[in-house]
């Protein structure tokens, strides 16, 4: 597996991006401190999706931050993207495994005990699970009540996989979701629809050191 | 390449075939004399469309019966299907050739000089074109307006590849399409609405083979 870093985790939003354009805000997040980004769109056509898929790999490989394609593991294998993000009803984790080989980086959402459990047989070809709504969100309309800091903390506690926590996160929460247990958070509407998309990274990713600091001090001399 | 056979190429469509089910209504078909299956479904999610997808190819293979998957390389792949269909919009066939290898059935649709110029880059990857609407259709809403035999004989002309038509096809007009031009029909409603499949599946199956007698008649003796 490709080492990857969850820490500011961009999911991309055609719509929220506007004018700006998916890929001018890609690098604008990338440029704030993102360390990872998925594109998702449901709407668009497929030879769209691709062709700014490629755009991305393009852009990202350069910088060491990886690509992942919501869902459709045929683009992110045409495009050569780093992995997939599935959700519960996609393609299971180890169908997707067995086509994208050991190297691809394969992320899961998780949101509470119960999809955990319907997805133990699959655990072993997933590299994170994606864990949320951590707060109410209007990006996704099937996303399901709150969970908060108590349902990251749940979640992580069910296994060793890194947690990246995603729903309605900007930088006044990030910090709560790292405290509770995240490896990282994903951000949506906090960087799409920001005016400022690096700045608006730039203060997740600080939240993000902020709360680490706090959860491991640096060691001090005696 | 594997060898395939269009002349009665069943198109799924998962409400029209309501609670005989998707499975039994092909199983009707084949044994009517359907020599292709495309699973098609763009409302389920993927994950039981991959279920669905393994239980035909299943049924299907022993009988020498190819399934092909519309849209989803991945799922096609997963599933050990045969191939996919491709639509103007959907990945390029040349990308899908790459991830799914020689010997894969690709088709593509084409309905008009138009998206036959559009698509030339990537013909080199085709198997053959599915060409329509032949008749006005209300299974799928985005279709366009009928093209009719004239439309069928204006690809079929355009290239070497073989053609299926498609779009409101019955038994009382697939020699239409034949005599046109098309190496093989595809139905939808005609089949999957029917109150008895096989028995329709038969009736179309007859109709292609009258049609082809008619437009090569068997040698005489002197």
């Amino acid at each position: 597996m490709k080492p990857f870093d969850l820490s500011v985790y961009l999911v991309t939003d055609t719509r929220l991006c506007g004018a700006r354009g998916v890929a001018e805000t890609v690098r604008l997040a990338v440029a704030g401190g993102a360390t990872l980004v998925q594109l998702r769109d449901s709407a668009a056509p497929i030879r769209e999706i691709l062709a700014l898929a490629e755009t991305l790999v393009a852009m990202l490989r350069p910088l060491g931050v990886p690509l992942l394609v919501n869902d459709r593991v045929d683009v992110a294998m045409a495009a050569g993207a780093d992995g997939v993000h599935l959700g519960q009803t996609d393609m299971p984790a180890s169908a997707a495994r067995r086509l994208m080989g050991e190297d691809a980086i394969i992320g899961l959402s998780v949101g509470n005990p119960a999809e955990f459990a319907a997805a133990r047989d699959d655990l072993h070809a997933v590299d994170y699970l994606g864990t949320g709504p951590f707060r109410a969100t209007a990006t996704k309309d099937d996303a399901g009540a709150a969970i908060g800091p108590a349902g990251i903390a749940t979640v992580t506690a069910l296994c060793r996989l890194p947690v990246v926590a995603i729903g309605g996160i900007d930088a006044t929460c990030a910090g709560e979701a790292i405290r509770a247990g995240a490896d990282g958070v994903a951000a949506v509407s906090a960087i799409c629809a920001a005016g400022d998309p690096e700045a608006a990274t730039r203060a997740i990713a600080d939240a993000v050191r902020t709360a680490r600091a706090a959860v491991h001090p640096a060691p001090t001399p005696d």
